[in-house]
């Protein structure tokens, strides 16, 4: 019985997995369940025992995601070795190197979707929403910080320099794909860290 | 025959408008040619007259739409009654305001096609990618105006702030398709005209 529960879900972790890599770049309405199976080798009428729907699916995947993001973005920001903006600069440049890795493809599964599905799931937009307003606001906890040792004016709105950061970080990535050179990157991190987090 | 190519025009052009409607709204993969059909009253045999395949006609509603929109982008940008900062600020006001006339939805049909279908079509992607920098290199001018005139800093490279205006303007507009609420577009016009387009 606990074999079987463990097989289970070992089945439903690799249909995630190939879910989260075909969606990030395909995009929701591309992916087609059939090529997810055919990549994990579960046979087609085992999906409906895991997922209720397509839908379903993509919201798992994307807690399956968020799981993993999340911590690495606690890594990134919580590390108390490195300053706030430090924090912030080692986790663009982490963003970055894997962009460059990719060729310039792919980006972010959770901005990816957001663009695409927004407007065509309500249940998918709310948690995306959901998803990206916790990580802003760990990128605002990080700014707070930044604020409170001094590198960051404080008279400023942590919240909104956060939502800057990451809707801009986003739109970077996004002309990055489309140009398929970190140069957009290069900008984003350049303007940021000189103009906008500064004293 | 004059007659006959009138009309050929007429119809190529309500497909061109519908497509560009519908694929603003639900992306390239999950626009069907038969809804952009049953939307115009055009029969299913003609739409092959037209358009080679569903990327030629992505291809060419990419240029239908960037028809209209470059000449609003020279209609805001040139206006010489106008200070240059003046120009962006009613650009992203008019964005703003079109927005959310549409509930904070739809977006920008090249932002959306640009995530979506970079990584996915080699000729769709280096189409969009010419587009948006041919914008860009618009909002790129508008800028350098705004440094002869002494409101943005000289020493800035003109291009590389123009880059991370239309990237951070193109995902504000992507956040504010998740939020449903204009708070990332009104982050972005608040840090991008007070902090970063300044002397």
């Amino acid at each position: 019985m606990a074999k079987q529960s463990g097989t289970k879900e070992v089945t439903k972790t690799a249909l995630l997995e190939a879910g989260c890599r075909i969606m990030r770049e395909k995009g929701y309405s591309n992916t087609g369940i059939q090529e997810v199976l055919d990549s994990t080798g579960v046979p087609k009428g085992s999906f409906y025992y895991y997922f209720d729907s397509k839908e379903d699916f993509a919201i798992q995947i994307i807690d399956h995601f968020d799981k993993t993001y999340s911590e690495q973005l606690r890594v990134y920001l919580e590390d108390k070795s490195l300053k706030p903006l430090e924090r912030l600069k080692a986790y663009c440049e982490e963003g970055r190197k894997n962009l460059v890795q990719n060729n310039c493809s792919k980006g972010c599964l959770v901005g990816n979707l957001s663009q695409e599905m927004s407007d065509q799931s309500e249940v998918l937009r709310a948690r995306l929403e959901e998803v990206l307003t916790r990580w802003r606001n760990r990128f605002a906890q990080c700014i707070k910080e930044a604020q409170q040792e001094g590198s960051v004016d404080k008279t400023q709105d942590n919240v909104e320099l956060a939502e800057f950061f990451q809707s801009g970080w986003h739109g970077a990535i996004m002309r990055a794909k489309t140009t398929k050179t970190a140069v957009p990157v290069d900008a984003f991190m350049k303007i940021m860290f000189e103009q906008v987090l500064v004293p």
